[in-house]
């Protein structure tokens, strides 16, 4: 029989992510069935610049009875139903079974208002606006990440009606911790094995000269031909691609790709700008992808808690094995309204997917990087 | 200081999960907050017995022209567009760089009509028609486990509008491939790990007399005071329990307690009436819950696909350290329409939920075991 020669867009096939160890079933064949389902027009701003109403607007009174600051640019405060409580908590009681364990947890939740205009997501805001909230996230980061029993800070954002935000205005969160995260416990773990299983390439080098994995890949990926990779947008400091096992159809991971860099407060002033430039072209791309505000969670994963100490230099911390890098989990499909469902198979068994990531890197890079609602009117884009 | 005595329905902690080795974040001082969102009246049967648009009704034609049986008890097809193509397949391709490997996969992807009746999902079907639908399951895993090159076989049912599922017909699926997927993988790593580690204890045991990680828990947790428990329904064979580790609010586990039975091809003829039995229970008690068909993604973990011989005793063959399960994931949290969402921290950390496990499961147990639609008209009950 003669062999088949494998064909990424039309054979079945697994692939594997090495910083959690899971897979994804890649079914590239399925992005060939006939789609019957609905396209729809651009969707327009209808949101006020102020919403009397809103518990995230300047000056507004939230549930709990506190009210908002009247601010210009970011605020924080503490949210009123946070999914954790400050210390002192109790001490863990006796397992009734040795499976049965209970591991008390305490911490804090912030609640940051990304801009106080109720209408414009980051896809929206100028670069030094985003700036701003880098410097908001580096500084909470900072502030949690150095009070007792904080072991983890993560910064996230939920955006969208589709993923249960029931709230527009532009704001994320930061959740702090006396204990690591499973995800990120298991991406530090994996980050860590691979520092010390991997001989060093030509790649930047994570702590003590020791290979890094996410070096290692995001080097390999800026070298592929763009035609052919997974690259959806790159400058002179960051990269933002859709991964190899990623598994939301328009997945990106957003990273440095010139060295190492283990936290934000790591980053230089050049590598911040061009860090908020590359979210503003991130976002602005995703919203033209179906002319919709596009919905996603994103998180960014990095060193636990920055380091309290000058100590150590930065290249002999073994705390540095992180590598700064952002997931962006979007869970549309095919326009503003059909999305993918993680459920059935790969609630049982494993993520699956139907168009492979190279398909998805190549659909984002094409897209204007002028935001939808901001450009010039011609006959195509204009709604009946 | 005074030691702060831990209280499970007020501190916020964390459980592992020991199948999967994942914590899930608990905090059930939120469940006090105020609730203002809408509760609804029941949901009236509205589907037809028939729908001459169904592609799963008997008689009816499919997206892909084929006919259906008009069939009258169960109906089994394969998927006109399925995940993986049936073999042979294409060896693997060589990997450009050793974090970007390709395994290609071979397999089946078949449909199960649970029923001929449009409108008769699990709640609402008698139970002979469940077992013979448990019949069409063995069966099928019997058949595609037996298949060249088959090394795993997913049962599963996505049900309702919520979880993506078009299509109210009654139906589950069968995914056959040729490799294991991720959580099955790791379930069966951590049985086995915990089969060679831990001494036996007076609860059943797996092969080679070697511990079992769900015999010894679920012996736990039929021995606990009910009230205090995770129980939520018990019969001579079986037991439905809000695991210990839960993630979604009314998450069930079903599972045999009495003995350790790696597979469905494994069950009694009793045995398997009473799975029957609490199936039919579990899913009248999720419609009760919101008075609505309730959605979930139910999936079936066993031994990867069924022995093919005899020649080995059951007690000595280590792929027996499979224990069945089935797992119920039903994403409704406060209503017929108020679900929980996987987002923002849960994709980017780990799982966090407000009610826990114990709350859950006695709502559960205290439903009426009669489905609302069937129930006789009370004043409590009947709609405006
Ligand atoms: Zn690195
Ligand atoms: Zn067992």
């Amino acid at each position: 029989m003669a062999e088949i020669q494998f064909d990424p867009t039309t054979h079945p096939h697994r692939r594997v992510n090495p910083l959690t160890g899971e897979h994804v079933l890649v079914s590239p064949h399925r992005t060939k069935r006939p789609w019957l389902g609905q396209t729809e027009p651009p969707q327009q701003a209808n949101l006020p610049e102020y919403d009397p109403k809103c518990y995230l607007c300047p000056g507004n009174t939230r549930a709990g009875g506190q009210q908002n600051e009247k601010y210009e640019h970011t605020t924080v405060f503490e949210n009123d139903y946070a999914a954790v409580l400050p210390p002192p908590g109790p001490s863990a009681p006796p397992a009734p079974h040795p499976l049965l364990t209970t591991e008390p947890v305490q911490g804090g939740c912030d609640v940051i208002c990304f801009h106080p205009r109720h209408d414009l997501t980051l896809a929206r805001l100028p670069v030094p606006d985003i700036e701003r909230i880098i410097e908001e996230w580096s500084s909470i980061y900072r502030k949690r990440g150095g009070q007792d029993g904080i072991k983890y800070v993560q910064i996230f954002e939920n955006k969208g009606a589709m993923m249960g935000c029931s709230n527009p205005h532009p704001h994320g969160q930061v959740w702090s911790l006396s204990a690591v995260p499973s995800l990120p416990a298991t991406e530090l773990d994996n980050l860590q094995k691979y520092s010390l299983s991997t001989p060093p390439s030509t790649a930047p080098r994570g702590p003590l000269g020791r290979s890094c994995l996410l070096c290692d890949y995001v080097t390999f990926e800026v070298s592929v031909a763009q035609a052919e990779g997974r690259v959806v947008l790159k400058n002179e400091h960051w990269v933002a691609l859709v991964p190899w096992w990623a598994v939301w159809p328009f997945e990106i991971m957003l990273l440095p790709y010139k060295r190492h860099i283990p936290s934000i407060v790591h980053l230089t002033l050049e590598e911040k700008t061009a860090f908020a430039q590359i979210l503003s072209q991130i976002t602005i791309r995703y919203d033209n992808l179906f002319s919709c505000s596009f919905a996603y969670s994103m998180g960014i994963h990095q060193r636990p808690v920055p380091p309290t100490t000058d100590a150590v230099a930065d290249d002999q911390d073994e705390e540095n094995v992180a590598h700064l890098h952002l997931h962006f989990a979007p869970p549309l499909l095919r326009s503003a309204s059909v999305r993918k469902f993680l459920v059935g198979f790969e609630l049982m068994a494993e993520p699956q997917r139907d168009l492979t990531p190279e398909q998805a890197a190549t659909r984002l890079r094409d897209l204007p990087d002028v935001h939808y609602l901001n450009a010039p009117k011609t006959a195509d884009n204009v709604s009946a």
